[in-house]
């Protein structure tokens, strides 16, 4: 397939590490928005449904297959990233997960950098085969670049992770501050670190800080980024200050009800650091109000092109993006 | 394929909650014993390797579903439960999951509970779709009874894996003291709920436990359980009192350190409460030094047989399991 870029820029490079990649696309696209590809067959646009069996676990997931192939298609001259979530594809068991593997490869082909959002974690070597399976678009079963990853199990799980984003130029982003109502009955607990109040919240961001520290290349952002939701606007503002070197994973854009003024917060001065997910918002923007009465649902890759553009624009109007 | 219980048994019944199948398979096969599946094509016995290549993830997946199923084979009439380690399978992309597949219906046809390591969570309804696949062997796209569930989004998170344990007679362990020795550093800390100082581990086994007394049958104990390491001997007797209605799963027993003592006070008077998963102990004893002179690679599944039993002899010598 030919790149249709707007910009006429090449394909974009495999080599760099992860952070300086992500820069560099953030850069070249000259917007952060990741593209969350969370397909639920009841909310397909009815051209994908139609002639499938939703009783039927494979045609579902020709359907999941078809759909993100093509809004990666009709994105991937507007963004940088996209981020399949794992959750949609495992419920369809294995014939999902044959999906996951077609639509990473086909967003690798387009030149998208890409998350797996897998929320994952485990102990020692078992930590090393999730980090196998999922981090780096070269050397990992399923090439995506990187995964996200949970920090309950504590800072020695986090290393395999790490070892292996260094090793094959691949990424983490470590969960600090979902978006849920619900994050802050565990992330917002306060508790003593060296004599000193800490959030739990704020002791995984050192732990993430001090990795993306150290791979931190010529751009500032390190490989080990951390998820921060849209939601918690003032929290954002706080934990891009407690991790200076970490790229900031931001979901809750969108259909969770964040903006662009909630997610300004995210980025530095020059309109890095931070890429933000939406997810339901540009998805299933054909049956939104404001497009609904613009486009047919057979023309619903319209309403994904133009959801993407009008979140772009709003981020490029509202925060340092527009620096970019 | 016909049982081969010794104590002649009928095949069990899926029906009743999993909390109570799981009492009932305990006391069916009078021990507590979980076999971990966590294959590792390296340490995988020399005729499962011959004549095939490493470097294939088709190859490697064969290897791994014919060695689970054979084990699952090998202890099915002594053990109530298996527990397939997702990231061993996510290693090898979508044939290592049409292997964990294979594993999951082999071990269902055998009569077996069924737990999914998985330590998945996300928010919402991403959280329904990662139920939707693991939990309940009916209704559920993989067919495993019951997931392992990270506890570090929050408390509204857990809902969803509960519901749709209740609704699909399946069940969930939630992560609360784990068995690595960086586990200390989130789940160790001290914080104040109420006024009250509290560690980490404790207020997610307030959670626990809440939902497990709710869901508990005539046996005392319910649907949602808890993941407690056996080299914490001390936080588990602990957590044992914490949660008097959770089923505790116990791994680190073998290969990380944990012995029968280790593991005695996280079961109840009755020799309840608590299953212990072995995995490399148990898969890998043909390698073991004690076993290494009485069984050849060849005959490797007398090793596994071995170990499962001399696993069960030690739990009824040393703890309440003796009393079940």
């Amino acid at each position: 397939m030919v790149p249709t870029s707007s910009s006429e820029s090449p394909l974009p490079s495999t080599e760099g590490t992860f952070g300086e990649r992500l820069s560099a696309a953030v850069r070249r696209c000259r917007n952060p928005v990741c593209v969350g590809l969370d397909p639920r067959f009841e909310s397909l646009p009815a051209p994908l449904r139609a002639g499938r069996d939703a009783g039927s676990t494979v045609d579902r997931a020709a359907a999941f297959a078809e759909f993100s192939c093509r809004v990666i298609d009709a994105v991937r001259d507007l963004v940088p990233i996209v981020k399949p979530q794992a959750a949609f594809f495992e419920a369809l068991g294995p014939a999902g997960m044959q999906a996951l593997a077609d639509v990473l490869a086909h967003a690798r082909q387009a030149g998208l950098e890409t998350i797996l959002d897998g929320k994952r974690n485990d102990i020692g070597s078992t930590a090393e085969a999730y980090a196998d399976a999922w981090i780096g678009r070269r050397g990992s079963a399923w090439g995506s670049d990187s995964l996200t990853v949970s920090p309950y199990l504590g800072d020695d799980t986090l290393l395999p992770f790490v070892r292996a984003a260094e090793a094959r130029s691949g990424g983490i982003f470590v969960l600090v501050k979902t978006s849920n109502p619900g994050s802050a009955a565990l992330q917002d607990r306060t508790t003593t670190v060296d004599g000193r109040a800490v959030l739990i919240r704020e002791l995984v961001a050192q732990w993430v800080e001090g990795h993306a520290a150290r791979t931190a290349g010529p751009s500032g952002y390190g490989d080990v980024g951390a998820v921060v939701g849209a939601t918690y606007p003032r929290e954002l503002a706080e934990l891009r200050r407690a991790m200076p070197h970490a790229w900031l994973l931001v979901p809750g854009y969108g259909a969770q009800g964040g903006g662009a003024d909630d997610v300004a917060a995210g980025f530095d001065d020059r309109g890095l650091g931070a890429i933000v997910n939406n997810s339901r918002g540009i998805l299933f923007a054909h049956a939104a109000p404001e497009y609904r009465e613009r486009v047919t649902e057979a023309g619903w890759i319209d309403a994904v092109r133009m959801a993407t553009e009008a979140m772009i624009a709003a981020l490029r109007e509202r925060t340092t993006v527009g620096r970019l």
